[in-house]
């Protein structure tokens, strides 16, 4: 028998993971149906016309996008599990805010990085990441209230957001022989990291750092290639 | 006796006048902070570090930023009134679906009209505003099920976010000569706009169009004295 909630994503996606966690902690059973992406295909297109992007989190065959959406999606929709979001609406309002920040500012200069035309560059964009983090850091520490997540003792909305992105700054560290969540200067949110990794809701979906790695070379061919025509 | 809600802002701000319907929609009386922007408050800077943006709520003295986790918040943590959010959490999730459309796609592909170097680029740019209202035409069709508002009966968040952006709407079909909201291409959005401007909740903080073209015009020559240094 068909599934009702159905994943159409790809393995590398940080944001397929987010979507993948929020329903492995609602214990929601689903399908994953992996997307090529080249071309896209029609379910894709069907499912979400106005960006064409994965995650697509379909239930009853109905589409939900936009990974974001989707997490918080789940969290309402499902009352198995705990609940992702805080209850109290300001926690909610500061977790929606980091997370924001993650998306809109943080993983741009992020992806910036990788993309930067010379060295000059690079290092101005790695110092936007690093402020980043060290803005991170303190929120960290506000939201957790000394617990090991940023959701307090168990994963939440926020711990989703940034984890789903942990993968891609282990290979920009291993492939730039950089340190960006390190031990002396975000201790807090390193030992996170580790924690979050390991934690059952997260380990199938993390991508291993070597495989991710090889994907990201492949990206990065296609993306110079783009940008030399 | 100082108020427990305070709103940081300034008049012609589509994102202050979100946290404004908001609150006027759950009948919380509050505090409207004017900031002058030349140069930010103290209290801005104070409450607003990351982003130093309006507008800003506070709650208690505890600021919350970005427009829409505004609108959120004062949805979850005023129970007067009704609702902003829908009840079902697929129709939540369609809403924020657009209003994250509107904010970063549609929005500043807008913006991007009145900045354009050229009139290629404008025709280009206007065409990407119009194709994004025709899919909003569409949503609407879908979210309001035949009743007055994206929200059904009553505004809600997607009406909010949507029509926060009219009054400048307006200036840019008088400035450009142009009809963007037109009666002929999206006469359901034209209807709404009407209905939405004139509501009770609305009409205090939507800003006269002569007013806003006003300083919309100090804007513009100031981002042009801006870009051609």
């Amino acid at each position: 028998m068909a599934k009702e909630v159905k994943v159409l994503g790809k393995w590398p996606s940080p944001f397929v993971m987010r979507a993948r966690i929020a329903l492995h902690l609602k214990s929601v059973d689903y399908e994953f149906i992996e997307e090529s992406m080249q071309p896209k295909s029609e379910l894709l297109l069907k499912s979400n016309p106005v960006h064409k992007k994965i995650p697509v989190l379909l239930h009853h065959e109905k589409p939900i996008c936009e990974s974001l959406i989707i997490v918080q999606y789940v969290d309402e929709a499902f009352s198995t599990g705990s609940s992702i979001l805080p209850s109290n609406p300001y926690d909610r309002a500061i977790q929606r805010f980091w997370a924001a920040y993650l998306d809109d500012k943080w993983f741009p200069a992020f992806q910036g990085v990788s993309r930067a035309p010379n060295e000059e560059a690079k290092a101005k964009g790695l110092e936007q990441v690093r402020e980043g983090l060290s803005l991170l850091e303190d929120a960290f520490d506000k939201c957790s209230n000394g617990k090991p997540f940023f959701g307090g003792d168990k994963i939440g909305y926020l711990d989703i957001a940034f984890g789903s992105y942990l993968g891609w700054v282990r290979v920009s560290e291993k492939m730039n022989n950089i340190e960006l969540i390190s031990k002396d200067k975000t201790p807090k949110l390193h030992a996170w990291a580790e924690r979050f990794s390991a934690n059952d809701a997260v380990k199938d979906y993390m991508p291993e750092t070597e495989k991710l790695m090889g994907f990201a070379k492949m990206l990065m061919a296609k993306y110079q290639a783009a940008a030399s025509t």
